[in-house]
């Protein structure tokens, strides 16, 4: 009998997940029903944000119940079908969880087109990672020409993407990552127009020096003292994203920002969103930053992690230590 | 030669301002030059808000200097004029200051008719006070028929204009404020249709109760933990309108809002406005209230203090208490 190997949640985590809060199985490969796709595993995405969903309560969408699969996404190869769009051999991606095989709706699953771009790109830049920065940017940031748009975390998967974003739409796309290396990738190959590392000991001087004219978007995936510092920098009718809080999602209480109260005073906003509204754009939305890839003003990188589907806690892990650059992926190690 | 009392800033406060951070002068009245005029002052408005403008930096407006007389509303009467538009007699507010007599542009007053309401109340539900909540709930909170609005400190000057605005724009109001006393002005006297005691052991159940389809508005005049419970019922692209955080300004370090994540999986938002913006439209909106004033949909109170100009910084000692309902204005007893 085929099996396959599934990491399901044990506990609920208190701080960062651990290996202790998941078991690993072995079950017999499911076969597809009508409409069901079967789908190996090759790559599976590693987001900040799961830590959330592994949290009792209620989220935007449910929360990973005790015993069950992690829901992630996933990128592989399709082993049968049930649904008469996908055949054996295709490569697509879906949310199919945390195991070798998953199985799901086909009308669920996006077609996966290799001469567009590897594989591991449709999880990051065409996946979901970078559709959050297209709708952040599009339907909340709304920046304008000439504007000056400040990205958190952007060397990470939805940072980096977003910056680019911003100046495919005429801002200045200023970064702020952790390391000097990340600086150079953001500026040297993605053409952001200035990258601050904010660990630097002058950094809200930088920031000052980089944003002339303040700051009308934030994009922010980090949350936390980093966001009060750049909330000092705000401008008239700023706008923050509210995308994520990386510093925060592994802590048991979270920090909220002290400086909010100069919502008030510059006239500004924060606003969050949830990139399942827009579900029904997705398809355009990955045309046309398809077609800026092609063009080369759209750039991806993967950080590439192999290891076997029990493995997954501590990839996670790796990925909170902030060392990645780009989209972290993990390429999946068959467990026989 | 006629004499002016005059309260002037004297140090910044640390903390809450106390009476040896202002020093009280005697001055020659000045006289009023073309397109000026000359008003002793009968009401100042006391707003907790002024606490801002006594810290260095930069605000919204000016801060207030050291030496400066503290700019706040002022109801009074005419003594003087070298404007057209106004004589002796005539009954105005604006920002005239800690003083008995303060001297404006005559463009910068506004007529007090006292046939619409008694002057105190051109401090409160026709001063800048009820217009901060009419332009809040207006331009940021944007309530919709039936949709439910909480108010923070909502039996103070702003807080219970904006719960009878809401009602007057088809939405539910529900109050929160700090007795049950206030509870019962706010349901009984001006038709909130809830009224909450943040102190009840049981606030946040009780917080569920009354808004059964969750918040879609609220208008936060207090901030701080409250704030933060509040977060915790909010709905589906909610509003928070940024209007102030009393329970905040005398504070030397803000609480932040640790809850503010919500923002994202509501896909809601937390805006300011500042009341400014809007001088062109003032008139407009003081014409609607005084209407609604009229028919007896919007009842405003105020909680008049008798003080000397030497006696501000007590009287607003006494707003921080949180005993006040309505609008706090100081009646000013002349000095000698």
């Amino acid at each position: 009998m085929l099996m396959n190997t599934r990491l399901r949640l044990a506990r609920r985590p208190r701080g960062e997940a651990v290996n202790d809060d998941f078991t690993i199985t072995q079950e017999p490969q499911p076969l597809p029903s009508a409409g069901e796709v079967l789908v190996r595993a090759e790559y599976i995405s590693i987001d900040p944000s799961v830590r959330t969903h592994l949290n009792a309560g209620q989220s935007y969408r449910a929360m990973v119940g005790i015993g069950d699969v992690v829901d992630v996404p996933v990128a592989g190869e399709v082993v049968a079908s049930g649904h008469p769009g996908f055949a054996a051999g295709d490569k697509v991606t879906g949310m199919l969880g945390t195991q070798e095989y998953g199985l799901a709706q086909g009308d669920l699953l996006t077609k996966a087109d290799l001469s567009i771009a590897p594989l591991p790109t449709w999880l990051g830049g065409l996946g979901l990672t970078g559709l959050t920065a297209f709708f952040g940017l599009d339907e909340v940031g709304k920046p304008k020409l000439g504007e000056t748009v400040v990205v958190t975390a952007a060397s990470g998967a939805v940072g980096s993407v977003a910056g680019q974003l911003a100046r495919i739409k005429g801002a200045r796309a200023v970064g702020v990552c952790g390391s000097d290396e990340k600086c150079r990738w953001l500026t040297g190959e993605l053409g952001f127009d200035a990258a601050l590392n904010y660990r630097s000991p002058d950094f809200y001087g930088e920031l000052k020096a980089a944003t002339p004219d303040r700051i009308d978007v934030v994009f922010d995936n980090v949350g936390g003292p980093l966001l009060d510092t750049i909330f000092r920098r705000l401008g008239m009718r700023g706008r923050i994203i509210v995308c994520g809080a990386t510093s925060q999602y592994n802590e048991n209480e979270i920090y909220g920002p002290k400086n909010y109260l100069a919502l008030a005073t510059l006239r500004a906003r924060m606003e969050g969103f949830i990139i399942f509204d827009y579900e029904n754009r997705y398809a355009a939305a990955r045309q046309e930053m398809a077609g800026w890839m092609k063009e080369g003003r759209l750039r991806c990188r993967e950080n590439i992690i192999d290891g076997t589907i029990a493995d997954y806690p501590s990839v996670l892990h790796r990925l909170y230590q902030g060392e990645s650059i780009g989209k972290t992926v993990m390429r999946v190690t068959p467990t026989d």
